[in-house]
């Protein structure tokens, strides 16, 4: 079983998690599907939801790393010791995934410089500035540049994931997802209708 | 403000919640989210997630009611004190909400009787014989029907979400908020591209 640790913070949008986490549930058989915080105990989303985690330091197998955007990014990518943590399970992942404003914590490590990741339209600015040498695209549904993949807005996040299975384990096991979970895919990861 | 009551128990489908509640979050001067199991406590979903919740006999107010689906539905709908829970606050609400197979546990309390309803692709022949006199309708992404809102599967009610929104609010905020996520919005209730 490979470790899929989902890093959460307080202030995190609620589908940024459970859409890609909706298709990576469906792989049971590969990915053991974990929820940790900074400190651990209930964290709470922009939804209301209060979400039990465990604290990182738990983390066993770094695996694949899913990062969440949302409000309470702005928070945290001032969080020293958070990125941090964030930046050393990164350096051991296998793959890291962000979703909407999470590719801002993962800029904050340093570690995409250079390389290609895109980010939500609403936030975009705000998120070139926690880095200005990632190579930052706007047109994009999601994108892939070595071991790091990140998705535009929110719902965005779904379509990676399942971009994501399509390249682990092919297409057509991307497709038996997206049709179990009645999910209209827009797999094409240049289609982007929320650009300009 | 609207009391928005999520209602959930174990091995609930985690997309059938938080992409509905991904959009009726972002009417947050309207509707307040809360989450309630039969006996509150932390509730476990299929997709490794555990949510606190209030027990049901806290509900304030019927408001709006959402009902999931998941695997957990094959064991709820045996549950007679769950069902007379959603019965009572069914009749008192003003609109229940169901996705994929929590239409299964709302047509168990009889309340949906000669009333049009639709479900999941994969469950649709076990969900229909929970209520035989329910007028089942395959070919749907999503329905309404008087005050009940009833969806496809997983995926389909974020697009029931957006139009229950679309409904309560004219489509130009649907549309405001399927933008904000950064979802492609199915907005037809009558395209279905899974049913045959």
């Amino acid at each position: 079983m490979i470790k899929f640790n989902v890093l959460l913070f307080n202030d995190f949008e609620a589908l940024d998690v459970f859409g890609p986490i909706e298709v990576i549930g469906k792989l049971d058989q590969i990915y053991e599907i974990g929820y940790f915080s900074e400190n651990g105990g209930l964290i709470q989303c922009k939804q209301n939801v209060k979400v039990e985690t465990m604290p990182l330091s738990e983390i066993k197998e770094a695996g694949v790393i899913l990062i969440p955007g949302g409000f309470g990014t702005r928070k945290e990518v001032d969080n020293q010791n958070f990125i941090t943590q964030i930046k050393n399970l990164s350096l051991q992942a296998q793959f890291v995934l962000t979703v909407c404003t999470g590719s801002a914590l993962l800029a904050r490590t340093g570690l995409i410089k250079n390389l290609k990741a895109t980010t939500n339209k609403i936030a975009f600015d705000w998120v070139v500035e926690q880095d200005r040498e990632v190579e930052w695209i706007k047109k994009a549904r999601w994108i892939n540049d070595g071991k790091f993949y990140s998705s535009s807005g929110v719902s965005a996040g779904i379509d990676m994931a399942l971009g994501f299975v399509g390249d682990r384990f092919g297409i057509e096991a991307a497709q038996k997802i997206s049709k179990g979970i009645e999910y209209i895919w827009n797999k094409d990861k240049e289609n982007d209708p929320f650009a300009g």
